[in-house]
């Protein structure tokens, strides 16, 4: 059986990938290209999908920019989807990425508008190309207080809905929507990781983009909180890992 | 209030168009190039885009092909969505174009998988970030013995999930997924495009991407099948128009 999985190339959808595999899935990895500062993730993602021997393909989406002259097409130039989408600030590179922990209220401005929608109806097109039995992708529990888009509730009615739209029949059998990770979080997903052998310092998770991970914002402070917690020894190089990474009252 | 609505450029989504503006909403039309070989839509929904003064962005879906030597990039091409999601003969150029009336059996290969969800939740996105009151597509009666994604349970069923996905607080308010035509039939919308005063000269329906319209496709079939019914002109040019559009048994 197939399973089509977003695959981002941070260490959630690694981990699931490499969990999917060990259940004994044949891969379809997905990756996409909306115009996030963060390019390097595309790049892990490429590598980890090598490393898995699995189908990958990066889906990239972009608005045409058609220049004309007297009805005369001059030129077609395109920006990425987020060019319309603002003001996130993982697409708008002139907005800084905020620091701290990922449950804090300036969190909300990292969000890209329906992100998971879009990935999860492109992933289905492809689940029904291939037959596959599911679309999977890795949110997990410390997702749902801030991403309604990463709630159990969500996934569920997305699911229905698009098998609803993909049924020519009742009785067709289409593909579900699935996140296997909804229930666990970060820090299950750290141990997951160690045990399933996961090249952990090929992933990438920092929103910033540089060279090596910040350390600081919110998804590397997640990230480095996680090892801690799970008590793996975590390989990655950060630019700054001084800050403590305690959860904020009321996060657990 | 602001209204996101799709516009293929064919009959449907321009009288949709018109429609809404007609309603008092101000527009943002959005278009799709997911490699589909009748690309002349897309230059009929500028045109119509222009007409109606409205917002008009064409979203290009794309696999990013990478080819690599030893780690390093050597060149990234890029292929249509399409592509990946075959045989759909919409797409594919090495297939014929099937004739003969939409309700046939062999216009389901017509269909790319999931489309609609697909550029419904993109739509949604550019209706988020720009606070429209909803985002509209103009499937009508006669596509949902066809297209599972077309048919009214789907479209609330979408509207609800993407609510869901969407909503921070219960009591956010946020755009819903509607299709105004989803009750009334092709003849109806050739009808109500002649009452607004569509540009119908200016709209594409035709699947095969020609000159002009081929006259016998299923989209063309259908088209003339609306304007003869309505009994209103229809001035569209086509290579073959001989063939009798009157309906299958069991149609209406």
């Amino acid at each position: 059986m197939r399973a089509v999985t977003l695959l981002s190339g941070g260490l959630d959808s690694t981990t699931l990938a490499y969990y999917l595999r060990e259940e004994g899935y044949d891969l379809t990895c997905l990756s996409f290209d909306y115009g996030q500062r963060h390019k390097k993730e595309l790049e892990a993602a490429h590598q980890i999908a090598k490393f898995l021997g699995a189908e990958h393909h990066t889906v990239r989406i972009e608005v045409e920019e058609v220049v004309r002259e007297e009805g005369k097409i001059l030129a077609v130039a395109s920006a990425p989807l987020g060019a319309i989408l603002g003001p996130s600030v993982l697409v708008d590179a002139t907005q800084a990425v905020p620091d701290g922990h990922y449950a804090d209220e300036n969190m909300k401005q990292t969000v890209v508008p329906n992100r998971n929608a879009i990935m999860i109806s492109i992933a289905y097109a492809v689940a029904l190309a291939q037959k596959a039995y599911m679309v999977a992708f890795a949110a997990h529990s410390g997702d749902h207080r801030i991403y309604p888009d990463c709630r159990p509730e969500f996934v569920k009615a997305l699911s229905d809905t698009l098998q609803l739209g993909a049924r020519w029949d009742p009785t067709d059998v289409v593909p579900y929507v699935m996140g296997p990770f909804l229930n666990y979080d970060k820090t299950w997903i750290a141990l997951e990781a160690s045990k399933l052998g996961v090249p952990i310092e090929k992933t990438w998770s920092c929103y910033k983009g540089g060279d090596i991970h910040c350390g600081t914002c919110g998804t590397c402070y997640e990230r480095r909180e996680a090892f801690f917690l799970a008590q793996v020894e975590d390989p990655t190089e950060y630019l700054d890992s001084s800050t403590v990474y305690a959860a904020p009252e009321g996060v657990f």
